[in-house]
């Protein structure tokens, strides 16, 4: 006992990060067609390297999170870290929240819900800097095409998902994340602000249906990631469920980099 | 205040079930090639309407688990049951058990995974009778037939499963409930016995894709079931993955019956 | 296969129970403040015994969920199903959804969130008659007096459940089942519309501490329930998590009947 | 269309990671007591950079796992890892499980199962070298003395868990971290090698009770680890579940370095 209790004196280990987490609470955020979404998140509240930091200080925290009297609207993100890295006399703060995000889905078949759910996660750090890294996760059935649908019973099952992770210079809409995705994997849920004038029929990776595995569209939505300037780095799965375990692909780029 | 105490002292309403649940612990059982498969399972151990029972006896629960040192034997729930039931002076007592299953498959394709799992329930209850209710989760991807998976990626997707909840006369293997699944469905994972004159080219539900349906998979599911006279009653569940939801379809056997 | 392919056509096994389920959709409520509540619920809907179905209706469920134009209101519950048991010719339609609901709190200490998630579960159903029943889990932490709170760590760990699930002759708010709880287990989070009146220190279960076992809460909260006249019939666990299990305890009211 | 046409042919966008996940499955390991102890596992298995990786080649993942005949024993890791690096012609070859470890425990009270449950993850890494990272999740419950337990209902409830991810320089029983969480904390569930010179009362953290806090709890444990000189790096987090939310604190020691 002797030794421990004396390193307890003699050891500097600083805490690297302290906070709460899986807090539910309600959220807003304004989607592309300027109407308020009212959704339901998870989040984790944390600092980095608080300088003489007291227990008691916990509640803070929690202090901060009640002045939103229940609902948290996403404009506020950066406020928020910064009473949290002000407060707590901190080196950086982080916001990480995760909800499911709802779009209107023009129905590509009899059976389609007319809503798609997305799953997303925002990671907002304040540091120097403030940066926010978001993830969509985007439901993909690429083995579909109008003709099979005919003849196939009424669902081929869960395909999978693409799941981007990126982080823009500006700001970017989930809504384009999701066409983006969509542009590439064929499918056409949403409609694009000049639809008019996009004619392709189901996009790149449905020319011919040899082309569908997980690294062949890992590989076309990298592409099509690359392709939009604002976004400064991004990294994609895609996952295709199989009896009994999933297949999965993973490209990062820039390749050096690390965003997520 | 006055009048809740009151109700405290003189209305009688009666404990209907106590016990302990959520306890992880490795299980043991015999599978139908004689060899013993161990793994790990989640339980529920309770009573019901005990007699003059006192807070201290939630012990009790424990001491019976703990008597079998790590791991329990399928074999000996009978015995566990007439312990709670005796040393809790109870009516009657429950054993929930959920599991993983693991059986050796025969590929069908090159991606497939030669250990199939499937998840299985056991209810057992010891009242004037001994009861077993079981129900497995056996997955099903009726749409794949050979011709038809040269040309589709890799997979298919998750179709969905056929979930058969029973109760037997005598005693079933697992294993016998997972081949009357594929016989009908079609999938041909598990040697049967009697394979070499089993020569069924999909089962009932290949002929023809079009038959293929949540609603004609329970239906063949129902007949087959209800051909084996060693089982009382059954229930059966079919559900599909669709994009963002499930379709099911359920059928109780004899139809006033419960068997769950 | 001769055998199992005449059964399929002269066996007649009716379909119990057939619809769509994990739909995640969000939802509208209305509070007991009179402020509307949006969240998010995981929805069930099926029909039972339907007459002459065919497998292209699957469609309806969707067809109905889609006029909702991605919210639903639970003032429409009734609406909806009736919609389904008419579209589908149907005995009974069923309509099942589970979601957080918050209310604003009274901090009861320097690290309480003033908001409180309480989940809930309803299951309507519409057959001759119409009926809902409503589940709600209200975290409980009866162990901590104002005294021993100075002493203790910051936080004394997640305590346990009551688990309401009940059946209303007219209408009960879920703030008031909450509040029902509150009172018999002595916390007091929520402002009780007569609180000026109400002068108990912490509700019966907080006199002695020796009282604190599932088995004593369960019938101190099924004493309370009975004595609201509105309530036909109820079904409460209490649920105590221990390190690696939980201990808990159910009563049902009528002793006979089935809740849930 | 044509822009991302283009870009699929001439854009070089290299694949960060393929592989199969999610796949569950028995596994085998030796504990302590040198007692084969059998238990199931999730597995993800995927290699870094793979060259000239076509499509097809997913098999060999499966073909690969589907040698060990549905039981994989933890000494082959490095052989399984080997073996995907050579057929898939990578860079790096990844393996990650997680799954329950049993202990039998000395119970410290009436009601303790005499079965702890340790939630394990490895993450087993084939580059140039060998490398594998462990994570062991042990339940704590600082905030119980002998005197308080009496008066005390039933439980206190569950107060968290210490997360300890660490790498060695040779190996280290799973056995030995979580008595070192042990000896840290105060509780005393399994018996040390000399446990009769081991003479605590209950640890460092139990002097006082206004010490537990996550933050002293993880500086407490970081003393420990960086006291055992096999240890190259260790990633620590205590959490606490309050009504709603959890504490926690995190430390990485060497500060610089990461270790998860």
């Amino acid at each position: 006992m002797k030794d421990i209790q004396s390193q307890l004196d003699h050891r500097r280990i600083n805490i690297k990060k302290v906070g709460v987490k899986d807090i539910t609470y309600p959220i807003m955020l304004l989607d592309k067609a300027k109407k308020l979404q009212r959704t339901v998140a998870n989040f984790n509240m944390y600092v980095n390297l608080p300088h003489r930091f007291k227990g008691t200080h916990m509640s803070r925290f929690v202090e901060i999170l009640n002045q939103y009297h229940g609902e948290i609207d996403i404009k506020n993100f950066r406020l928020i870290l910064e009473e949290m890295k002000d407060r707590l006399d901190a080196q950086s703060a982080h916001m990480e929240i995760e909800f499911p995000y709802f779009l209107k889905q023009v129905p590509t078949h009899a059976n389609a819900i007319g809503l798609g759910e997305y799953r997303c996660k925002m990671h907002a750090v304040l540091d120097e800097e403030y940066k926010l890294v978001m993830e969509i996760t985007v439901p993909i059935a690429p083995s579909l095409t109008a003709q099979e649908s005919e003849g196939l019973p009424r669902s081929p099952g869960h395909w999978g998902n693409a799941i981007i992770s990126l982080q823009c210079l500006n700001f970017i809409w989930i809504e384009d994340v999701i066409m983006m995705v969509e542009e590439v994997v064929g499918q056409n849920h949403l409609h694009g602000e000049d639809e008019q004038q996009v004619s392709f029929s189901g996009g790149p990776l449905q020319a011919g249906r040899k082309l569908l595995s997980v690294e062949k569209i890992v590989k076309a939505l990298g592409s099509r990631f690359t392709a939009n300037d604002d976004i400064l780095c991004f990294s994609i799965t895609v996952e295709n469920l199989a009896e009994g375990y999933k297949t999965f692909a993973t490209l990062d780029w820039p390749e050096a980099g690390q965003c997520n």
